[in-house]
């Protein structure tokens, strides 16, 4: 299978490497920037493009993978007749290609991709969509090839399961990133807090998050809490947010047990 | 070494058996509840009491593990003269020992204890204080044998320890009992954002959070973040949750740019 790929960000750079460790052939990377284009090309041994009108129209699958609120225009500007195109978004509808072939749908990998850390694609859940069966048919075959978990999920859904992640992997890594702030303002290191964000994960691969929640909030420790929020005084966003998700805690379980 | 171990919680159980582990002996268990007394007694092979005034007074450590703020009043409530005794608190201050005994101290494990989740506790960092320095080598000693994590804070220390943690494991886990709340609106499987939760961890145990944030807000996304509002409009307290983390995440950003 021949792809062009659209774009050289993190998702683009990951999507490449596995596919061609897949066996399949990147015959194009296109960028707006040339040497961004280039140096995953290379990587991928494919020819890097940063103009549209150089665009191979003899591909088997477009992948355009931009940032979100870019991936319309550029779609519009594609001139690839009825070619298979998709998009690697989470939360952007089928619809953004509507117009460019009729051949359209969607290749959204779940998973938070650093530039430096490889990841196992195989364990990725990938969620497809496409605008008629065949296609979905076409598109899951690509994705059974770099995943064991791919599954056809409605833009309604993928947007649900997008959402989900924003909650748990970017506000997590948010909350570390307030940890790390909290620690070094009392010359404490970040290095003293990873095993337990480890442990906070690992608990969470066999039990449901609500079954280990420990902490002040679920115990209703309010001496604690006072005390928590006395100590960030000095930082009124920080103040808020914990007492804000102390209260969420309070809320979730009181609702659970009825 | 011989210990009374006061509570039967998840702190105490944990400890009670890296303890039991270490070659030391608990020769008591005490708990308000007799029955929880003997659970965690017979797991390492102590005797059960309810009763403070049976308390055992030849001990060489009593180690305080109940909730932060039950602590201050079972210490004064203990008649064992002149002998060590620390509490296992995060955020509770040494003072709540004071008047026990001369000899008080800390001795608090940073992890988030399940209690039928086995925890490798030579990787735990355990945190102790005392009053005087001899007492702060008698605990460092003992904790040496459960921990390669070892070190000397002070109360203030600890207490910002105390709320990191809360950030990055109590309120972590809460972030993705909403993201499974989000699936299962949507009649999609936790198991699906599993690996994401597993690898956002796994990124930070070489990275420094900052550089590794991902999602909508650090690309300052406008027009994804107004779509994921807009679809969690049915769930104020999450909408809020989701703006102001957001916002958060830009203002950090900026901050440390600039």
């Amino acid at each position: 299978m021949n792809i062009v790929l659209l774009g050289s960000g993190n998702v683009a750079t990951h999507l490449g490497r596995a596919f061609k460790l897949a066996g399949q052939t990147i015959v194009q990377v296109w960028s707006p920037d040339i040497n961004h284009a280039k140096e995953l090309a290379d990587t991928v041994a494919s020819e890097a493009i940063s103009d549209l009108d150089d665009i191979n129209r003899d591909a088997d699958l477009y992948i355009i993978s931009v940032k979100d609120d870019a991936i319309s225009e550029l779609a519009s500007k594609l001139k690839i007749g009825d070619k298979l195109i998709v998009h690697t978004s989470g939360s952007t509808g089928l619809e953004a290609l509507e117009g460019v072939s009729s051949r359209i749908g969607v290749f959204y990998p779940l998973q938070t991709f650093s530039k430096n850390k490889a990841v196992d694609f195989r364990q990725i859940p990938i969620a497809v969509e496409a605008s008629n069966p065949e296609d979905v048919a076409v598109i899951r075959a690509i994705a059974d090839r770099l995943s064991e978990r791919v599954m056809e999920l409605s833009s309604v859904q993928r947007k649900a399961l997008h959402v989900a992640a924003v909650f748990a992997c970017n506000f997590t890594n948010h909350l570390f990133a307030i940890a790390q702030e909290l620690l070094e303002a009392e010359n404490l290191d970040f290095d003293l807090i990873r095993p337990l964000i480890a442990e906070t994960a690992d608990k969470i691969q066999l039990n449901e998050p609500e079954s280990v929640q420990t902490g002040p909030a679920i115990r209703e420790d309010r001496e604690i809490i006072l005390s928590h929020l006395e100590m960030l005084q000095d930082k009124p966003e920080l103040q808020e947010l914990y007492e804000r998700l102390s209260q969420n805690i309070v809320n979730l379980h009181k609702q659970s047990q009825g």
